[in-house]
């Protein structure tokens, strides 16, 4: 079934006027513009910010450009456990700079596929747990959340039987999108290729798309076979997130990006409606498009950088518990990101736990109920901290468990 | 009348932890956080983004401390034969920093406002004649654009009686904000001080936000007297929006910002929402926040260079036009701004007439239509070109028009 897509976006036929400019440009005739209020292009431009504004609604070609040779290059992933043969739909060697739209955050990303997919009432799909952000950016687009759960047996899987009924259901013919985070946060769960050929077919036969979340892609914390990307499948429309944020572990840069992939059809026509949108925004300045080649060479070495922290972090962390003489601590498998999921005895509160430690140890957290997991007993650890911060902040845990169960 | 807000953004009650976190705030106390995924604040930012990323909603706070300064020190307004006393509501001396949302653009703080005021359904009042861009944006958040009509009579002046009735009307419950062009685009007109007595009324009365895009309002192309930015307002909720598009001709560094004022409680209550919007995007980089003093100093400079082009490139079109032999074409008086609308003989069409220019002088541009010109026979003409470049292209209109007539 091919895409559906909102009625928000105006593609009515061109007037005469917009046909005429079309017909020259395809004939490489350069017109001038009567109206034309674009003062770079009149020698108006301050030294300060050179160059001409292309207003090209994807984003400055040049940075397009350059971030598609970085991603061709797969120096998105560098030295990762995980980049082995795409499994599933596949990824095509060579990305397109014609396929990516730059932008300022995958928050901004959200917002704009939300318009092209969902009209006011429609619903996306979207990972529970997961974070409260993706509600909160969707209900601002008048659109609702409905969840689908992840399971936990040891390690995480996505319940695609439930994904599949809720797709056949009456419920299902508002459903525009499924939001895969990949891997999700908190729970760290990577897409399983099963999984992947399994959603990438449900999505293709009912028409709905792909929104990818792929920013913690490279931070593996454990090898896994067959995995990889969805950024670039071709079973079905797929947008795939990433930006500066994760990858170079630059959250204030505020550069994200969409790469869209899929059947030929369903991707022209999402692009010619992403470009309105896109052409109505325009946030990407060219201060940071100028920088982009710059910050696109140190993205491995920070990678690296932040996959060395993490991953040290969590090996102390498994020595800490497996120290602890109470053993009342333990953390769920998380195969990568940057977060972990701690378990504690159910008996404790999850909101008196953390007030305690707001009130003993001035450390605030994010309990399960954040995250919608379905029962109680469980706290987001983060695995940044420079080690002593970790260690302290893992002690300060396993102390105050200690303490409420009366065990110190 | 209070003003009404959206449904869309969720202000629910916070949970415990929130609450906590809020009483630890208050006393100064300032709390590690277990969950914190924010690398910056451990040592993991790159040397080439340096700093440490503090997701303010309303934008990184020195670069509003900056901007509010500029403002308040009147630079956005240089040497403007506009600059008089506040008339109306008034505009107070001093710019909050607090009052300030910095973002990526006009089109963002359009988008943002629309969904703190608008649910799916509701409307805005925006100018006709005007740019389509606003009922685009409007659409893309699941909104309607009414229009409200200028009246030309020599110079352009806002139907406030109309306004008043459709706020009164069935129609208006839906009617969430008036859009105020300050001067418009592309008639020239500035909103005179009794129109914004009148409409500052109106909408304090029906509980109503002005949304006031004053991003031209330093061209002004002749003296005008008691006019004042709706910045600053206090008699109604306003967001005024301007940028450095149109202020230092960057359209290309994307920096727009929104300055909220009105009655203390309509702010508080806007502010509140809004920042929970903030926080969904966070579009400002601290790339550009950096720059923000830098190029603000320019601002002055370009204004005033740019002010210059415009004016002179008017006086040239007066003369073209005085000295043309067949007197077909006039210009309508324009207070400020960067367009002006040419009127060409009612029997040429429109379209046709851009066709022509296309086709035989490799010149399109926007006829009246595009803006809900009420009647056939206008033309955009954009004052920006450099004189050589100008001269051809009013040229080229008066021959055009000419030959469509068989006066060459």
């Amino acid at each position: 079934m091919t895409v559906r897509f909102s009625s928000r976006v105006d593609i009515s036929a061109p007037n005469p006027i917009a046909a005429a400019e079309a017909k020259a440009r395809a004939q490489g005739v350069t017109l001038g513009k009567l109206n034309d209020s674009n003062p770079t292009r009149h020698g108006l431009a301050p030294a300060e910010v050179p160059g001409e504004y292309t207003a090209e609604p994807r984003g400055p070609r040049a940075a397009r450009e350059a971030l598609a040779r970085f991603l061709s290059a797969g120096l998105d992933h560098p030295q990762s456990a995980l980049r082995t043969a795409p499994a599933g739909g596949g990824r095509e060697e060579g990305v397109d700079p014609d396929s990516l739209y730059l932008l300022s955050s995958t928050s901004q990303a959200y917002s704009w596929l939300i318009k092209l997919l969902c009209d006011a009432g429609d619903a996306v799909l979207a990972p529970k747990p997961g974070y409260p952000l993706i509600e909160s950016i969707a209900r601002l687009e008048c659109v609702d959340t409905i969840e689908y759960q992840l399971q936990f047996d040891g390690s995480w899987y996505i319940d695609t039987a439930a994904i599949e009924e809720l797709l056949y259901s009456p419920e299902g013919d508002r459903i525009r999108a499924l939001v895969l985070i990949n891997p999700n946060n908190p729970t760290g769960s990577y897409v399983k290729p099963e999984e992947r050929a399994m959603l990438v077919r449900l999505c293709r036969e009912r028409g709905i798309a792909i929104i990818a979340d792929e920013v913690f892609y490279d931070y593996a914390l454990e090898p896994f076979d067959g995995n990889a990307r969805l950024a670039g499948e071709t079973g079905a429309l797929t947008f795939a997130l990433d930006g500066f944020s994760k990858m170079l572990a630059a959250p204030h840069a505020k550069v994200g990006w969409i790469r869209v992939s899929g059947p030929e059809g369903d991707v022209r026509e999402a692009q010619r409606r992403l470009d309105v949108i896109a052409d109505d925004y325009l946030p990407m300045s060219d201060i940071i498009a100028a920088r982009l080649p710059e910050l696109l060479s140190v993205a491995p070495r920070q990678t690296a950088r932040v996959r060395d922290r993490v991953r040290a972090n969590l090996a102390t962390l498994h020595t800490l518990l497996a120290r602890d003489e109470h053993r009342l601590v333990d953390v769920l498998r998380a195969e990568g990101g940057w977060n972990v999921l701690l378990r504690v005895p159910a008996v404790i509160d999850e909101n008196e736990l953390v007030l305690r430690l707001i009130g003993t140890r001035r450390l605030t957290g994010q309990p399960g109920y954040f995250f919608d997991m379905t029962t109680n007993g469980y706290l987001a650890l983060s695995l940044l901290p420079e080690a002593d911060e970790f260690r302290a902040n893992v002690t300060a845990v396993l102390d105050t468990v200690a303490a409420m169960l009366d065990l110190d």
